[in-house]
């Protein structure tokens, strides 16, 4: 079962060793890890004539459309919510009809992170727009398409400073994943 | 044609005089704008069990599959990217293979927001992550895919105070959409 990996791991300062680990634990499920770093196989010769961040771009939808589910790390990325690529990346799979699957290192929850990032204590942040609180892990659209998809969402809690790093949740969602199977 | 209006639109304190606004804007262009706070026709009726956020998420997945093409309000929020709600029904309508356009009230290059956002000048924030950097508005899968789908984005600067009522972006981005037809 080829599972994408989803993340900003991607820009970390050795992402291709980070991608290497990640697959690794795969292998060991059982399941193959597809990283968005990985080479297209077959990738359309004039795609090496767009720019760089579109031929990225266009591999990773291909990379994900390859796959049978994504795994997408949800670790709040510069700001309450999961980095904005994988986002893109789980809604474009959810619409394929796959299964999406997240995992994060950050347990709390995404209405007190957002009043935390906007120093507030109420439901108005300062522009006054509403701050979700459904007491979900992040925006609704992500939580409700795990689940709707037959998904999960692992939720844990590290030090901050291993956030970037931590495994404990990545692997407890492979072990999901591979229950769903 | 029907147009899915995707944006933090909905978080502001009168949502429905928003959407009736924008609706309002796509009818003078002879376009239909679809809000996500709309009703959904034929909605299944044992959604109604469903908790509120995901029968809402459930809801935006039908209204966004009844839409010809998307115009996402990529305006930042709360951090250097655009709402994560919004990215996810980007990448969601971008995978169903039409058009997605989006829209921005503020014309910074995403590698700029990123820093200031992050306090750093280089090209690596606090945490040693890397700062894309490829001159786009916001990170290269959301710019890409609109390029890709046929789509345009649309950058315009106005005033912070009024950036999530100014109009002239949103404006210049349906006549985008109806030059597209």
């Amino acid at each position: 079962m080829r599972l994408y990996l989803a993340g900003p791991d991607v820009f970390l300062p050795d992402p291709y060793n980070r991608a290497a680990t990640l697959k690794s634990h795969c292998a060991m499920h059982g399941l193959t890890g597809v990283s968005p770093l990985d080479d297209l196989l077959g990738e359309p010769a004039e795609w090496a004539n767009l720019p760089e961040a579109h031929r990225i771009a266009r591999r990773n939808e291909a990379h994900i459309a390859s796959c049978h589910a994504l795994v997408a790390n949800l670790t709040p990325f510069r700001g309450p919510s999961a980095d904005a690529g994988t986002v893109f990346e789980l809604g474009f799979m959810r619409a394929l009809g796959r299964p999406v699957f997240g995992w994060t290192n950050d347990a709390t929850l995404f209405a007190d992170r957002t009043r935390a990032f906007a120093g507030v204590a109420g439901d108005r942040d300062g522009d006054a727009m509403q701050i979700e609180d459904f007491g979900l892990a992040d925006n609704l659209m992500i939580e409700a398409a795990i689940i709707a998809s037959g998904g999960t969402l692992t939720r844990h809690s590290c030090p901050s400073h291993q956030r970037w790093q931590s495994l404990e949740a990545f692997t407890a969602c492979l072990a999901a994943v591979k229950a769903s199977l």
